[in-house]
């Protein structure tokens, strides 16, 4: 099994704490020792850091831990290698291209037949299922929605029919962001909390290390963390349910139905190679 | 104006001493203060750290200069803005997908009626000029050779061509990798040297940082460096003529005309995702 890790915030915010956390989990308090990675979106840009190495040993991610990059929409990934070595190629996230905006994927679970999904455009280049199951997704929405879509709803409805028919072939746990918004479906593990103020006190499960957000944060401030097992010990983590899709955005965990979907007013995507 | 660098090697090497180098230059011993990226291939898989701040002050350019990441492929890129602002979007070296492979692009110059580059299936997401002619580049790729070609001899001298064609548009310096292969395509600054044995000393000249390569190598190691200006002082670098295309690979400069490139022995290329 591997374990997600993402983060959506309404102000750029660092995710130092959390992937203190997690980065334990690598090796040292988990077994993930194949591999680790990290996106963080900055602007219309994103970077990524990541390392086919045991995360608790990593020299790049002892750098992460330490140097608060600052984003709004983060997706993390420590691995234990089910389909596919352990390599570069094979360590998430992914990331790809799609309507002029950079998405990118990370998947806990297996998949069993994921070799007869359907290959478009976008061709995996490592040996996974996961990465499989991100190109099929990327060219079922390219197939439905050739040029940027300006109904984000129907999208976003779109990929969770998508994420049901991936549960079909096995453990189907994601997380998916095209920078702005934050997605992640459920099939067994996966926990989400939202912090706003006022805030408190965090101490992490898997090392030694408190914060007082409040000495971090602003009063406006409101960020959610999705994570495959809690990371702290002294909040209440909400637990999703298998089959469920939920929706994130500058923070909020925004529509986890298609009810709750047609009710937000979607800003019109913004195509790419435009200034925002 | 920006600088290149780029590197082929016949066994994982480092660029940690040639790095070291160019980064005096993002704003110390150069005007290069918008922003830095390197992208490392390892297998099929690559790793890019990259900045928009200066990189005579980054962290991560700090960690990249000390930490040891070997390759067989290496490009980077320092910039000083012209088309498109500084930021993440606008960092090169850019990295995209094509035929089940990473390929890898960065660009010194600047073009004009770069926006009249028809778009295909690779968007832009930035707004630089060097990013449309990347994503035209592999657009032209994709639309001659649907399908991963099996004659890379063919391939190569199209890239030239396309090369040809953006440097009717202005100055195109550019430098691009599938992770095997390093192209470099000189409008008017670019050098190149290849070191083998007997191995020497070589002095930077941005600082002072000497090495002994023979210490660092094997007697059958053969690495190539190409950089917009030379990187050592005390070294012969070959500058490159305007118009000239060069095709790297393991180490040596494998040819530069359609004449040596069809003398070439090209081994059949591998699909993505399946085991190297």
């Amino acid at each position: 099994m591997c374990e997600l890790l993402g983060m959506s915030a309404n102000v750029p915010t660092d995710i130092c704490f959390s992937f203190t956390g997690l980065m334990q989990r690598g090796g040292r308090t988990g077994p993930h020792r194949d591999g680790w990675g990290i996106t963080f979106y900055e602007g219309r840009g994103f970077r990524t850091f990541k390392d086919p190495a045991p995360s608790c040993q990593s020299q790049i991610a002892q750098l992460v831990q330490n140097y608060p990059i600052k984003s709004c929409a983060v997706i993390s990934h420590i691995r234990q290698a089910n389909r596919g070595g352990v390599s570069l190629e094979n360590t998430h996230p992914f990331t790809r291209e799609l309507w002029g905006r950079y998405w990118t994927f990370a998947h806990n679970g297996q998949l069993v037949d994921y070799q007869h999904l359907t290959q478009g455009r976008h061709r995996p280049v490592g040996q996974t299922d996961s990465e499989a199951a991100f190109c099929w997704l990327l060219d079922k929405l390219e197939q439905r929605y050739p040029a940027i879509p300006h109904n984000m709803q129907d999208v976003f409805y779109y990929v969770s029919q998508l994420c049901d028919e991936l549960r079909n072939k096995g453990v189907f746990n994601m997380l998916l962001s095209d920078g702005d918004y934050v997605m992640s479906y459920c099939t067994n593990h996966l926990y989400w909390i939202t912090r706003r103020a006022p805030f408190g006190h965090a101490a992490l499960i898997d090392e030694d290390v408190e914060v007082n957000f409040q000495e971090e944060t602003t009063p406006n401030d409101v960020v959610s963390v999705i994570a495959t097992q809690p990371l702290t010990g002294n909040e209440t983590w909400q637990r999703m349910k298998p089959g469920e899709f939920n929706l994130f955005y500058l923070g909020e965990r925004i529509a986890t139905n298609v009810e709750q979907l047609k009710a937000v007013a979607f800003a019109a995507p913004k195509p790419g190679n435009q200034a925002p």
